[in-house]
C-alpha cells in the first residue's frame, strides 16, 4: 500500500496542516484498483466505482452502447432483482448516480457510513452478475432515444456541439457523441450490451475510490470480502485508439435552425490532454483558458464584451482530462446586431494580439489563483474530490498527479502560457455558427 | 447457371443484335461468384479477382491495411517467390495492376488467351498461400508512406478532399482515406495484414471476372482447378457498417497554404448509393451530375462560365457505386480576380434556380444520351467491361443492374431529376476552400 499526503482544506477554517490526510492506494489480488481519501468531518461515505470503459472503448457501429449498459446496469442482478440497489439506497437516506464519458463509466452512492458494506456488496454483484433479458433492454432502448431525442435532435445548440466534435475528430472516436449515433443506437441489443459488460466490467479494469469517514484498512477488508470474489477478465487489451492525424485544414460549421432564438460562435481546437502533453503543456493551457476565457477579467470579456460591445459574453474552456489529445474551446454570445462573422473576425484578433504579447503578470497571477483557489473549494466536497480522483485514474494519470495538481499550476512560467497559444491555430480548429432562420 | 443478355455494341460497326453475347454467372462449391464475359473481337482475356473487401471493411485503428495488404500481395507466395508473378505478367507481353477501393479491391491482368490458365493458378494460389515476413512488411510500409506524403501530404488539393470527406463521414469508415491515416499507416504490421488477408481474402468473398475471347463452360473447368481448390473462410460475417447519422448542419473547410496556386472551390453532398437509393434515384442523380454539370452544356457551365464568368471551370460528379451512401459533388475554379466566397454564392443561386424550376427536355435528353453512349463507349474496352462488373458486384448489385442500367436511365422522369435536388441541402454538404497565402 503507498499513501500520499493530500492537503484537504476544511471549510471551517483548519489550516492546511490540520487538513492533512494520507490517501491510501492498493490493488486487489483480482486486479481492483482502490483509492481510499478519509475524510472524516462528516460520518458519510462516498462510494464510487470507475470502469476504464466509456464511449471511446466501444466497439465500431455500436455508438452509445457504453452509455446504453449504464442504463441496464440497473436492471437487476439474480442476487437483486431491478430496482432493489437503488430503492435501497432511497431507504437509507443515500443518494446515488451513474455517468458515463469518453473514456470512463461510474457508478457511486453517498450513505452514512455504516452502510459502506452494502453499498460495495451490491456493486460489487453487478459488477459481473447483471442479468439482461430482452424484456428489459428492448425498452430501455426507447428510453435512450427518447433521451437523445430530448437532449440532442430537438435542441439546436447540442446538434452544433456534435457535428463539431465530430469534424474535430476526423478518426478518433472522440468524434462521436457519447449517447451514440441514433442509427446505431437504434439497433443496439442485449447481446451488445453484454459483450462490452464482460469485457469491460472487470476488477482489473476498475478503480473503487470510497471517500469518507472510514480507514483504509477498513475498506481493504471490505473490499476484499466483496468485489474480492469477482474473477478478472483475462486478456484485456491495453487501450489503445485508432490515431488522430494531425488537422490540416479549418472547419466551419452552420447550423440553421429557426428554434434558434440566440446565436452562438463556438471554436474547438485539438489540444493535448493531461495524458498526452508535454510536461507542463497541459497545465498551461488550463491557465490560458482561465486567461482568456474567465468571467469579466478574462482576456476575451475585456476585448470582445467590455471594450468592443460586440459580445454579451464570451468564455473559454479546456477539457484536459481524457486519454488521448481532446479539446480546448471558446464560447461567445453576440450582442444584439452584432453578425457571427464580425464575432469571430474581432475574436481572431483577439486570439492574434495574444499570441503577440502574451498576457501580463496579473493576469497569470489571477488565472492560478482561481484554479488553484478551484481545486482547493473542490477538496470541500467529498463527491468532486472522488469524483476527480477517478476521472484522473481512469484516464491514466496517477493520483501524486492530481495531488501535486495545485504546485504544478503554480509553477507554470508566463511564457509556457503563451508557448501554449501555438495549439489554437486555425487549421486545428472547428468553428462553429449556431443561427436562427428567418420564419 | 444464368445468362443473361448484354449488347456488347461493337466499335467496328456490328449491331446490337451482332454485338449480343450472353453473360454467364456461376458459383463453385467454395462460395466463389463468377463472371464470365465473352468478348471474341480480339484472342485476349481481362482476369480480375475481386475481393468483397476495401477500406471502408477495416478494423477500426488500421486504417490503410486494405492498401497496404494490396501492396503486400506481390510478395509471394511458397509456390511463387516475389517477383514471379509479375514476372512472369510481362514476359507474355501481358499488363497487371491492382486497385484498392472503399468497398473491394481487385487484382487484375491482361493476357493473350492462352494464358489464361496461368493467371488464373497464380491469383489462386495468392489468394490463401500469401506467405509474409517482417523483413517484407517494414520496406513496403516505408513505401505505402511514401507513397502518401507523395499524393498526399504534399498536395494541398488532395489534404483538402481528405479533410472534407472526413467532414462529410462523421461515422462512416468512408470517412478515412483509403492509404490511411498517417499515424495508422506507422503502426501496421505484419499481424495487421495478416489477419485481414485471412478473413476475407478468400473464395467465399471474392469475385472472378474473366472477359474475352473465351467460353464459360471453359472457365468454369479452369476456375475449378484453381481457385476451387480454396478453402471458404467459415463465418464471414455480414458487411454491416458504422452507420451515419442524417446530417444536420453545413460544414466549411478551408485550407490555406503557400503552394495554393489556383483556388479552387469543391462542394460534396451525402446521397444514397446505388446499392441504398430507392429504384430510380441513383439513376436520377447521375442524371443530375451531368446535367448540372457536363462540360460547355451543363447549367454550372452555362451560368457560372458563360454567363457570369465567374468560373473558369465548373463540374459535378456522383459517386454512385458504393455499398453504403455516398457522395455527389461539384468541383470549380474561379475565374481570376474571384473570390471562393463570390464564386460559393453564385453556385448556391444556381442550384437554387435549378431547385425551383427543374431542367429542360433538352437538357435532360443531352444528359441521358451522354451517360448511355459512355456506357456503351465503354463496353468497347473489355477491361472497363469487367470493371465495371466487378464494382457493381462487390457493392451489392447484380449483373442484371448492370446490363439493364441505360434502359434504366432513359427511363428517369424529368421530375425524378428535379426531385433527386433535394439531397443538394446546405445542412448535407461540406463545402472546401483551396486557397494560397500571400507569401
Amino acid at each position: 500500500m503507498t499513501t500520499a499526503g493530500l492537503v484537504l482544506a476544511g471549510a471551517k477554517g483548519e489550516s492546511a496542516a490540520e487538513g492533512m490526510v494520507a490517501i491510501s492506494r492498493f490493488r486487489l489480488a483480482n486486479g481492483l484498483d482502490v483509492v481510499v481519501i478519509p475524510d472524516h468531518r462528516t460520518p458519510v461515505v462516498t462510494h464510487m466505482i470507475w470502469y476504464r470503459a466509456g464511449a471511446a472503448d466501444e466497439p465500431r457501429g455500436k455508438t452509445g452502447i457504453a452509455h446504453f449498459l449504464e442504463h441496464l446496469m440497473f436492471k437487476g442482478t439474480k442476487s437483486h432483482p431491478e430496482g432493489e440497489f437503488s430503492r435501497l439506497v432511497a431507504e437509507l437516506g443515500g443518494e446515488e448516480n451513474a455517468f458515463t464519458s469518453n473514456d470512463y463509466t461510474a457508478y457511486f452512492q453517498r450513505v452514512a457510513k455504516q452502510h459502506l458494506r452494502k453499498m460495495m456488496e451490491f456493486e460489487a454483484d453487478r459488477m459481473r452478475g447483471l442479468v439482461l433479458s430482452d424484456a428489459v433492454v428492448d425498452p430501455e432502448r426507447e428510453v435512450v432515444l427518447e433521451e437523445r431525442r430530448m437532449r440532442t435532435d430537438s435542441v439546436p445548440a447540442s446538434q452544433l456541439g456534435e457535428a463539431m466534435s465530430a469534424a474535430a475528430f476526423v478518426n478518433h472516436p472522440y468524434g462521436a457523441p457519447i449517447i451514440g449515433w441514433k442509427p446505431e443506437i437504434e439497433s443496439l441489443n442485449r447481446a451488445d450490451a453484454l459483450a462490452f459488460y464482460q469485457r469491460f466490467y472487470a476488477p482489473n479494469n476498475a478503480i473503487l475510490i470510497i471517500a469518507g469517514d472510514v480507514e483504509a484498512e477498513e475498506v481493504r477488508a471490505l473490499a476484499e470480502k466483496t468485489y474480492g470474489k469477482n474473477k478478472p477478465t483475462r486478456d484485456l487489451p491495453a487501450r489503445v485508439r485508432p490515431k488522430e492525424p494531425d488537422p490540416v485544414a479549418a472547419r466551419k460549421i452552420v447550423l440553421s435552425d429557426q428554434r434558434v432564438e440566440q446565436p452562438v460562435l463556438q471554436r474547438m481546437y485539438l489540444t493535448p490532454s493531461y495524458t498526452t502533453a508535454k510536461p507542463g503543456e497541459a497545465e498551461a493551457l488550463d491557465i490560458l483558458a482561465q486567461a482568456m476565457g474567465a468571467q469579466s477579467t478574462g482576456r476575451l470579456n475585456q476585448r470582445l464584451v467590455l471594450e468592443r460591445k460586440l459580445a454579451v459574453s464570451a468564455s473559454a474552456w479546456y477539457s484536459g482530462t481524457a486519454l488521448d489529445d481532446h479539446l480546448f474551446g471558446i464560447y461567445a454570445v453576440p450582442a444584439q446586431g452584432v453578425t457571427l462573422e464580425d464575432l469571430e473576425d474581432a475574436l481572431d484578433e483577439t486570439l492574434a494580439e495574444m499570441a503577440e504579447t502574451g498576457f501580463s503578470d496579473a493576469e497569470l497571477a489571477r488565472a492560478k489563483t482561481r484554479l488553484m483557489a478551484d481545486a482547493i473549494y473542490q477538496r470541500d466536497s467529498q463527491s468532486a474530490l472522488a469524483r476527480n480522483f477517478g476521472a484522473a485514474l481512469s484516464t491514466g494519470l496517477t493520483a501524486e498527479q492530481v495531488i501535486e495538481w495545485p504546485g504544478l499550476i503554480e509553477r507554470v512560467p508566463g511564457s509556457a502560457v503563451k508557448e501554449a497559444l501555438h495549439w489554437l491555430v486555425k487549421k486545428r480548429s472547428v468553428t462553429g455558427y449556431l443561427e436562427g432562420i428567418a420564419p
